[in-house]
């Protein structure tokens, strides 16, 4: 299945206020000063390096609010890979209204699609096992839907969305239960039946007292990859494996070699680098 | 004078979407489900490597909008310079508002001190010379207003806030008003007395015809130093001069030494790679 | 553990717009005509029948927003039963505020312990079996949260909150994908490691069949006590078993002693009956 | 004069929070998981009891939030009685977007169908006499506007829709101001012309006082048949006589005989049970 | 009974929304920049005109939401009259909150406190008559609340809030009804028994025919004070009567000496003149 | 260049507050009882005094937003002069949504257009000279853009538009920084190169000081023609020359003949007289 678009419900009021924001109360005075209303332009957006594409939609929202009389002409939909040089779309109808929405919808545009680039080289070189690559909590706010959408743009899968769509037991829950056992066992009896239970463990003595409980996954917290691998051994289908903990493009091929399900990454979207697309006018 | 701080009335906002966006419809259930109501801890927000503290006011607001009652205590302001290890402020209240708050906290200062460290490196790098590093309109939506707060507590300067506060006249807005002349004088008019005007130039051949107009600053685009030097003398003192286009920590030096004004950075806010800081339980 | 409150954050802007939606633009013309502003009253919130106790965090929180002199006094938390006359809190301040809050204060406070009224009857009712109450998405627009809450202090446990923290397949996804089969794979390839599948079916032929897939519970709607038997049977712990469909207090019993893992109603949140709570003037 | 539909300008906000309390972060996880993007197909809004139908709008309207390509087919508008089996109306377009908005658009037209169709029976139950039936303010949070326009839809009339747009004076406030006298005088200095004074009364002897003043309305609060014979012949036309507290089905048409004007009946509002509407697949 | 104040859950958003505009995305640029933090100041909200109060609330609010350190002392409340030079309140705290909110502050309090001056010069030019001053939906927008609240600080009456609050039938909706009997009847058929009905009137014949049906006001719409003198008689106290239609200062005593109920006046909240307050350094 | 019109995205906000604030909860209670939905009328907005037109857009949506089917014709743009007895713009469409967004259209054209009305009296009285006519942030909460918006549309041009976009320094941040200088070296520290620095002076000696230092502008409070007079020889063109203080249509042009540049009217937004603009209907 082709990555499922974001509904346009849910994404309108965050391009609402990304224009809101770039457009204060008076509006883009250089556009408004300098460009007659009956002037138009047709314009790109072309990607200056290779990568993903991640947020069209929400570039071309920009546009369509700013003025619904801007026609879009999709090259390449979101989740495509995109060679530097190449068109991702084509804007054409009013110049003052291309020019106004340029920066909001780029900044949507490089941002996602730099998220998703970043996804799809670590995804490509942990390719041939059998690891997933994840995101995790770290998430600038107000555009956590966003980023996660990209990270699936880029071929991850995601973790948890917010505090409430999963439980993961952390080192401090378990020391302020008292114990694994309670902290469990709790959790257990609150869960209801969709909501899945994760819990950390920093080394493998944990891990083997862990997996007497009734757990769905287990994240394996800052361990190499020879401590993964047995990790992994121990666990022995019990559970979903996720390793965490400073993983980056270089040291995940030897992680996700180590047999574990989910390689998880803050970075994503935590310190994602956008990626360069421009806007050029083609007349 | 030290670096103001944020209003609480405008960010209050921004930290409610933050918490709203991670507690969901069901809240922590995690905690919910496993700390009682009575466990009480104090924390230590630390960074994990040096830099420079921003958003600091965020971090203790999400904090004290889930629990009143957790009590905060400061170390290092934003805009001090943190060593790896070293304590940031220390939190002190009910366990399970800690654990709910912690992330949320941890994403406005993480990404905030990530963007204000990479500025200070950059003002350092740059230190002798007359250049001020300065932020553009790429930022994330949505964060505009904390990005550049985040800018000036690296000792960074802010460019514009948006389409509404400046005239910044490009080659698209020439090509479409008729020429430079065109573009000027018609941006003279509509322009309040308190709105500057700053054109882009790509050579020294527009730089000059530039140079006959009223303008108060001049964009030089993708300059080489060597350009960019005989672009200051051109201009000698009529403009301010922004040297924009691909800088980076390694160019910008060089860049400075040209007298030029100001040095503009995109990456600074669109590409901003988080500063480690974490929480560490004390009791 | 204890039932966990809601956390403010998340209930004051519901709170607030009720409040609102009460005071329409003139506020309590009523009060603000005829009550003194150096009034004091104390009052009291009881039950006028038995029952069991929830949204008495929004209840206060509509006086304390009113008036910030109001001060409460708690009696009953949420899930205590109350008897009929019991008071739940008493509240003493300014007379205004006490009468302005009231209507609000009650709206909230009868819903939310009318569901829970309902769900701590079932779950009464099916008390000795190991079938736990679960509510689904039938809820008012824009109640779930403090609804599902409800059923919680009700001693039920939750379902999904929203299409997106768990799948769950229907006839309908089954019919468009082609077949149970193409449904659940699609399903797993998509699905983060937190999230679990569901799939609803109407027969013991479709369960054998779905049995066949990794999935994590099976909705087996409306069967029989009878039916139901042998569809526990068939699953024997493979899947969580779900009940659902027109399950009333009178049938909860029997279709619980089936060994079910879960009933679900849909009523105890889209048809809930309010708990008759007054407010008392007691000085 | 038919019934007037909300305008939808007041309906799309609550329609769009209901989608996006539904939708959450993530979205439809299963349809995007599941139904392909060009699935197409055709449903039915169908009652599955008789009863009097209210919230079509709305309900359309989250499915063209959802989808735009959505098209609905009318078959019976608010305010009209459906049998068991009806189809109210049909819906087209593509099967994903059908599948999600389902039960958003379900939630609003099952709950108001239900005060729709409980408010017909009570108008159907006093037929023949002057009475109307109408609301009061025990509404549910947020959704007043359109629990009201539901009590229309049924036959039924609006008493206040707030504090702020009509005076109604309880034992409490007379109680507050030192007597019936100061009370009402004090309504009458401050009440604007379009504002009329309602007063509730436990008594006839209350009542005969309350008489010798210039109200609108009384409010006779928890009478049986006999007692509100003889208030409402002690009124004699000089107020509009309101019947209310606890008036249930069965006990109204025999208040309605006392030739009262109004029967108000909270659980209208407060305690609707939903009518049963379903969705069936057409093709 | 003394003006009662608006409930700040109704004037905080407002009073929010107006720091926001002001503050726009960068704060108060120039207090940041030159005032030191710990810089403290004492400070007079004083009347440069006579006038009557109104906003103090939303004027101190201001304040305690930039810097809730501000601590105000009150002087004359809204609704007292200030001579010129007269102190209104006075504040003290830090020097930067002061200047920050100053202007925003001073917004409300110069606006409703015009409002309540024009709305006190009418009342005190009709004293002695029985005629009261009411405002109409004339209205700045947004600010509806708060300015028909300025009309009461003056000492006058308010109109209807809304389109909902109030039946008011105008010339074209006869027309569309096609004459006055029906529209009465339907208005009369549709209207909640709280809802009182106005008709508005241009001449004694249409006053004539309208008086045959049960209405509660008429609307004598831009009469000479002859006019107005014998609608009143021929109304003979069987409606409220109100005076409508560019009445003025000078206009009003002899309208008002014809013995009508009401003379309404759109210019109060239309085109309110700001009365002079201003904002003195004390120490 | 002609005037550029506000965007779409930027006025719907408000729009749609001033409708819902007019249609309260139940909406247009007399159109909704009297009008019947098939009936149709074509209206006209005309002006029944002459003055400039601003806020068409505003009104025009306000009839869009109420019933999409009205459709506009527009006669005169924002920004033309209008006579008595002119038509700005028709409406064609259903009876119904045209009275109901009446109120609210006219209030935001008859409001905006006094605006305008007023901007272009002081305007043309200046004329021949080289003052330009402005505003300042003495505004009403809330309608900050659309009043400055309607300034433009006058023919003035706008000062800041809020704390953010410009460095005013005043006596009190004079005080408080302890100098002059202080002031002025702190604000140009602080200070984005593209923000303007002004200080207000009242005094010519004042001024002296001032211009020993680098401002772009200064503003010159209370000033008789001969003292601007000589400040503005004094200025000789090294900065920015404001007049501001009480300036009404009678004293500008004495003024605006000192040769000062700008001329800033607080009354223009904070007294606006609204433009008295009708509605008829044509058939």
């Amino acid at each position: 299945m082709p990555l499922a678009p974001l509904p346009p419900v849910l994404i309108e009021p965050i391009v609402r206020v990304a224009l809101l924001e770039d457009l204060g109360r008076a509006g883009d005075v250089t556009t408004d000063a300098i460009v007659p209303s009956d002037a138009r332009a047709k314009v790109s957006l072309a990607a200056r390096q290779a990568g993903v594409v991640a947020g069209l939609d929400l570039a071309l929202m920009a546009f369509r609010l700013i003025d619904p009389a801007i026609v879009a002409s999709v090259i390449r939909v979101d989740g495509s890979h995109v060679a530097a040089g190449e068109a991702i779309a084509t804007l054409e109808g009013p110049a003052g209204g291309l020019l106004t929405a340029e920066r909001v919808a780029l900044n949507f545009l490089c941002h996602m699609s730099g998220i998703a680039t970043a996804t799809a080289k670590v995804v490509e070189a942990v390719r041939g096992t059998k690891a997933r690559v994840i995101d995790i909590r770290k998430t600038l706010p107000g555009l956590r839907a966003v980023q996660k959408y990209a990270v699936r743009a880029g071929g991850g899968v995601n973790h948890r969305f917010g505090l409430d769509d999963g439980i993961l037991i952390k080192d401090n829950h378990i020391a302020v239960a008292g114990g694994i056992r309670a902290a469990i066992e709790r959790a257990r009896a609150a869960a209801g039946h969709m909501v899945k239970i994760e819990i950390e463990v920093d080394t493998l003595e944990q891990l083997a007292e862990v997996l007497s409980f009734d757990i769905d996954a287990v994240l394996l917290d800052n361990m190499t990859p020879e401590e993964l691998r047995r990790a992994v051994a121990l666990v022995d289908g019990r559970a979903i494996t996720e390793a965490s903990g400073g993983i980056t493009l270089a040291t995940a091929p030897a992680l996700a070699a180590t047999g574990v399900d989910l390689l998880s990454l803050g970075w994503l979207t935590q310190s994602a680098r956008a990626l360069d697309i421009g806007l050029d006018y083609v007349s």
